[in-house]
């Protein structure tokens, strides 16, 4: 029914002209708008008549046509395309604003959320690929050094703005919203990076390194902060002993994934290759990528913290030349499950971005205060590299954005009550989630900006930092 | 932890000698059984901090080493890798018989069994893109015949066994059983073709077409039987009207997909290849895949008849030598998205079989004599192909298996009720369930003896049919 209404949508005589013009977006913009309104008349019957694997289709065909548009559009701006797919995502997310329910359900759908996850798994697990653990330990003292300057000065210049602009707050709102300044979305930059092309420069691997450890950290203080206010709700304190478990489980997972795995996975190849079945390669990958995800998991850090570890673990001499593997790298094999996943991943994180929390002035004014501080928390970041020939701006932009990770922290403080109150009430979280929007949408034109400035230079230095990253394996 | 433990298995002396040595499969087994058992600890504990992320990434890590080690060990006897994930599949669906249930949860996982479904869907696209419209309507009367043959011989064999071997039951309950073994399950044919690589031989063309032909047949019969039974249970009898609008949507989608795709799908790649965005040719390609998927679920179809016409639709002229599309084909970038998904689908069939059903004599007796007619009435297939030089065995053993196709329809006769009682009773549905289970599991090694007995005549022929279908697009 509906091929036959796309082709009505042209007149005859004028069919070739007007697909070989450049009115072509505009075909294909309508065929998005017709199919979100179409599949909200299926949804609104209620009669999809072969129940959710129909709901998915149609849910990833709408995801992929917004996702190419646009990409597409903002890389005509010279924008990067991860953009497009967020602002496509929050156009898709707020229909309900123009008075259209239709794609509503995406938003709750467990699948397509888990669709998504698996996406940013494989994102981080495609960076990882681009560097090694060896790169990453060269790195290693500066990332850190970035990474606790960008959870300290975001945690203090959170706290000073809740407890200036909330002077009755108690005091653990102020610390929230402190640790909800810590974190940073790793995938957001990292998208940025892999679209420009530079995610095998130093900068690169500072920024990911210490988004790594942000990560980790970040979780270390959830768990703390999480703690104690279950604890003065009891009326008790939090043991030490508790404190020191949280922070070893989370230490001891990111040592111990990448020792014991820089011994493993060479191994694991050499098990492999002895197998005659079709498709090993990709799915030693897959399944190391997936356990050490799962493990991350199971130690209460995000998945992709395991997936960028798998990453880093792989070297393409662990596979080159052994016939069995066939003549594609793992990079090679895992980009077009890349294509098909991490789309869905920006486009689910615009679509939960709900628009309402712009109409309320205080909380405008709350969220411009956390929006200005969480740049500058960062911004110090880079001030700290102290080798003057990387690009500094860049890194403290790097580490910027807030993304889900924000939301996430905001959401648990959201559901924490001390003394019958929220810790933070319903207008510190939307304050919240536009510091979320805003840093994560800002961050990459300003990321490019910053990186592609000069170049003619930066172009020469990536290209033969990637060629020595891939002479020295 | 698990992977300390990992390492702790092999004692540090001949650690190495042991990972190089023949036992290199042992390892992956006590790898996959330690998983599956400590997959158990988690999910009894409750525990799993992150929640159903977290169940899929083991479940998919612990559905890859069952799928490669399945694959391999049959490959190893010479049998095809599917049938391998078939047992692997049953094996892990029936530890509960040792006292398991650490992974019984994977069977109703509703995001496992849709990306099943995308596994599945992808297959049959992947099947699709070897072939074309132009193919496909070159062997078009013998595949209409062969399924016409296929439907109406099992259907009255089965019928006739129904009335013999249960003389009281209702006529409804032998017309159920004999339209059950009208499905064919194109699946599993389809994935043997593709692992021996004989899915552009004539034959596989037949039978592929004929499974289609029969897929839309099967949905014609389940929609009319069950709307006499529900016209019976009211005392009324089904309109000839509702009849003709259940045939009238399944074929036409079957040819208005064929004739609207063949129009409209170079168009969609000319609008495609102006976009600057990566990505596109292999997001063009799913984008058609899904929506034909969807369209063909929306009337009542299995979602793969929708997306073997999309890959019927694809042609490499579409894209080739277009610089925005790059080097590869549609093939090549659609191949890794398969080998991370197709044996989720095999995996997931084998895990619901219940093997608890080969347990009651009388069910054996009936499903014995079912499953000799099963087979007969699909081999007489072979027979209406008059062309002598095609190999007929072949084509009547690839129309056999049952699959998921006949376990759908028994699930819907069991839950149908006439006069208040079940039109197939528990009994007859586990010998149904066994029907499905043998014609399943032997089909895959029949097909493959009877496609490579005369193996070096078979192989040239088949390399030349390659050869021009690649020549005539």
């Amino acid at each position: 029914m509906k091929i036959l209404n796309r082709k009505n949508l042209c007149p005859k005589e004028d069919r070739f002209r007007f697909f070989s013009s450049k009115r072509s977006l505009a075909v294909l913009g309508g065929l998005i708008v017709f199919l979100v309104f179409h599949a909200g008349e299926v949804f609104a019957s209620g009669a999809a008549a072969s129940g959710e694997v129909s709901d998915i289709l149609i849910g990833l065909v709408i995801i992929i046509l917004a996702a190419k548009l646009g990409g597409d559009l903002f890389e005509r701006v010279n924008q990067p395309a991860v953009l497009g797919e967020l602002v496509f995502g929050i156009i898709l997310g707020n229909l309900t604003l123009v008075g259209f329910d239709g794609v509503e359900h995406f938003k709750t759908s467990l699948t397509l959320e888990i669709l998504s996850e698996l996406g940013i798994i494989i994102l981080l697990f495609q960076v990882g690929l681009e560097s090694s653990v060896k790169e990453m330990l060269n790195v290693g003292a500066t990332s850190l050094l970035v990474a606790l300057v960008g959870v300290v000065v975001p945690f203090f210049l959170g706290w000073g703005v809740s407890a200036w602009l909330m002077p009755d707050a108690n005091i653990f709102t102020h610390i929230f919203i402190g640790a909800t300044l810590t974190a940073t979305s790793v995938g957001i930059t990292a998208r940025v990076l892999k679209d420009i092309h530079k995610s095998n420069t130093r900068e690169a691997k500072i920024i990911l390194g210490a988004a790594i450890i942000d990560d980790v950290m970040g979780l270390i203080i959830l768990a703390i902060v999480t703690g104690v206010i279950g604890a003065a709700n009891q009326g008790t304190e939090l043991s030490s002993l508790a404190i020191f478990l949280v922070v070893a489980k989370a230490i001891g997972f990111v040592f111990g994934a990448l020792l014991i795995g820089t011994y493993l996975t060479p191994r694991i190849f050499i098990v492999g290759r002895k197998f005659k079945v079709s498709g090993m390669l990709l799915s030693l990958a897959l399944l190391i990528c997936f356990l050490l995800s799962w493990a991350a998991s199971q130690l209460g850090l995000a998945p992709i913290v395991g997936a960028f570890a798998a990453g880093l673990l792989m070297e393409e001499i662990h596979y080159k030349n052994v016939p069995s593997f066939g003549d594609n790298t793992i990079d090679d094999l895992i980009e077009p499950i890349a294509i098909f996943l991490v789309p869905i991943f920006f486009i689910r994180m615009g679509m939960i971005v709900d628009l309402k929390v712009f109409g309320d002035m205080n909380v405008i004014y709350m969220a411009a205060a956390l929006t200005v501080v969480a740049f500058i928390g960062k911004q110090v970041c880079g001030l700290v590299v102290f080798d003057k020939s990387l690009n500094r701006t860049a890194i403290g932009l790097g580490m910027v954005p807030r993304g889900e990770v924000g939301l996430i922290f905001a959401g648990i403080g959201a559901g924490l009550v001390l003394n019958g109150v929220p810790v933070i009430e319903p207008g510190v979280y939307s304050a919240v989630v536009i510091m979320v929007i805003v840093t994560t949408l800002v961050t990459p034109p300003a990321l490019k900006w910053s990186l592609t400035k000069n170049d003619p230079d930066e172009k020469i230095r990536a290209s033969e930092e990637g060629l020595n990253s891939q002479a020295t394996p």
